[in-house]
């Protein structure tokens, strides 16, 4: 039942982007889901977000290819390893240099050229202790750019940033999702996952996502790889 | 001369990025230009960019490949026709969605990637009565933006957005890289050039070039294509 409204959302294939680009269905917007490929080691998430975007009625889905060479000096793209166990505090080695200003600016693009209303982007309260450009003053201070940057904000009609899931933890985010009958087994969290897209269940992400399930008493449908027990380490 | 304190530079090609090239030199910086392949019809503009970069001391010239998708709806990228004569007022047709919100995105990462303090980019006041991109408040914005978004940020090193030109009117311009050396005859202004990167000299970037330089009394340099007597029409 899509209107004529459309949105754009940024899709990694990962829990809170899915729950993201359902809350968008949900408003009622045509929803242009949109990926990029930055040179990440886990491709197998460009997959996880394909096939998020087909059971979760976005309108299409784009993959939009970066030029690696602006994103070195990060364990998501380098090899550096991705740490295992708790985090260390600080800003963590798997921060991307711009990473959310060059997406949601791709995403402004986007809405411009296809007239849309928003962009939703699925940062939250977990991750923002972390990563700068997931602050709430982050998005508030790009909201505030994105006010004065387009034709469409002269115009009156300036593209909304929206960050639906900002002051959610991740067990209110799944059960959120699952109100709105997100499939979280088609979501890949993991840094680190296998060739088969199974997490390996050590990392940071993984960590998250476990503790999101077990704080609401639901079900993980992670597919872990073989040797890994949820619960047991 | 180069020291080790690196910044970048957006680079199209066009008079005012070479001007702000040869400031960003002057200002002491290791400068890596990036120009963007964005589906532009001009593409003698990255032609220009690299015998600009190589002429005025850039460290290196990267050109960045962006997906043509998110930049539609635009005289410069689609088959509407560069209008020629005097502007309408309002937005120009030439107006590229959320263009320069994108190349500044692009430009922080790569500055945080080569941990760079600066990046420069070449908006004026005579851009800035047309695209909202161009405007004083749109660089601000973007600025404090920036001063949220990175690693280096959080770490109090934020990276500096700077629009040096953002005063000075086209005939300041040409002064200002007089000064610094610049030749201009190697940058290309025109929405419109022939395949021999030849001027059309009727476009709206013409016009303003061709009045820069008349108003400072300097020589254009600029090679035109054949049949255009510039001061004749």
């Amino acid at each position: 039942m899509k209107g004529d409204k459309r949105a754009v959302t940024l899709l990694s294939g990962g829990l809170d982007s899915a729950t993201c680009l359902a809350l968008a269905v949900a408003d009622g917007f045509a929803v242009t889901a949109l990926s990029f490929a930055y040179g990440q080691k886990a491709r197998t998430e460009l997959d996880a977000a394909s096939r998020v975007a087909a059971a979760f009625g976005a309108r299409d889905h784009r993959v939009v290819r970066l030029d690696r060479d602006a994103f070195l000096g990060s364990a998501l793209t380098d090899a550096i390893p991705v740490p295992k166990g708790g985090g260390s505090g600080g800003i963590p080695v798997t921060y991307v240099p711009a990473r959310n200003t060059v997406f949601l600016a791709y995403g402004l693009a986007a809405a411009e050229s296809l007239d849309a209303d928003a962009v939703y982007i699925g940062v939250n309260s977990v991750d923002y202790s972390g990563y700068p450009d997931c602050r709430p003053e982050f998005i508030a201070a790009f909201r505030r750019m994105a006010d004065l940057a387009t034709k469409r904000a002269v115009e009156g009609r300036a593209i909304d940033i929206r960050a639906p899931l900002q002051d959610l933890g991740k067990g209110d985010i799944i059960r959120l999702g699952l109100s709105l009958g997100v499939d979280y087994s088609l979501t890949v969290s993991c840094y680190d996952p296998d060739d088969d897209g199974r997490a390996c269940g050590a990392c940071e992400s993984c960590r998250l996502r476990r503790e999101g399930f077990l704080a609401i008493g639901t079900p993980d449908p992670t597919r872990y790889v073989p040797g890994f027990a949820p619960g047991a380490e």
